[in-house]
């Protein structure tokens, strides 16, 4: 499938741009008008502390009915290495360092339309060095969990959006 | 959070529908141009055979280099309940039918932008019916994998699309 040729629709950045897509198919076909997203992409971070526990929130947000547990992470800056946006989420939303770090893997958020891609890294022997420097929209409280507190909270679902349940899935696979 | 106000601003249905929102934070404060995109909700369902493997595929997609390992799943459609788009994407796409059906969670694909809900699934002891109906613009391998060759797919992050990576992850926690 080849990008044939494409044009801007819609510029509301830095959040969202929509670009109209003519894609080539391996049978020769083209397909006109294929909506293709540009967002910002993003990286979270399962935080093990020093402690053995796992570092989270509980939050707000739009998409979301009640609250939602949530990991550590935010949007990529422009020119930002994937690892180092996580190393400074970290920083900001909870004031703690971790000198061990593992790559999770990296996910295109959606199969067809682009809309980002997703990075995942567990951070190991995370401990406190300052205050949270949290910029967030939304108010939030950190939590700490246990191993079996966070299989229990994944296997209700209790991240409840995708990439967030993903995060931790994989980090309780590779544990 | 607080919808205040909705306004279409983009219409490529049935694809994608992009809306501004005006929106109450708790504080009081008032943001506008809050983008909200409004795609298809998705099933995605983890396989297993009555001989105990995993039933999956191997895909070329838009967004991603190269092939990918993919899960069966699709759109769902209007006034369709996951679980019912779910079988017909199994038949539809494999031609097999499955007696047990466990519901693995469903996530918000984007915490601030809604961009649709992933419903996750997993049918056991599934078995061929008839011959697969692909529609698919994209060609596809059926494949067949064992529990240790799906772990190893999952631990390098063979499936590349974030739902179809969750999808597995969970499912694996769940077994």
């Amino acid at each position: 499938m080849k990008t044939l040729s494409r044009e801007l629709i819609l510029d509301m950045s830095p959040f969202l741009k929509v670009e109209k897509h003519q894609v080539g198919l391996p049978d020769g076909k083209i397909v006109e008008n294929w909506p293709w997203l540009i967002t910002p992409d993003f990286a979270n971070v399962v935080v093990i502390t020093t402690e053995g526990n796992f570092l989270i929130f509980r939050q707000a947000k739009y998409s979301v009915q009640g609250s939602t547990l949530a990991p550590v992470g935010g949007y990529i800056e422009k020119g930002e290495e994937p690892l180092a946006a996580a190393k400074r989420e970290l920083m900001e939303e909870t004031g703690y360092e971790a000198p061990h770090w593992e790559n999770l893997g990296q996910f295109a958020v959606d199969a067809n339309r682009g809309n980002g891609v997703a990075y995942f890294f567990l951070a190991r022997d995370a401990y406190p060095v300052t205050e949270p420097d949290a910029d967030d929209l939304e108010e939030q409280e950190m939590l700490f969990l246990s191993r079996a507190e966070l299989e229990a909270a994944v296997a209700r679902g209790a991240f409840k959006v995708l990439p967030w349940q993903t995060v931790m899935a994989l980090a309780l696979l590779r544990l």
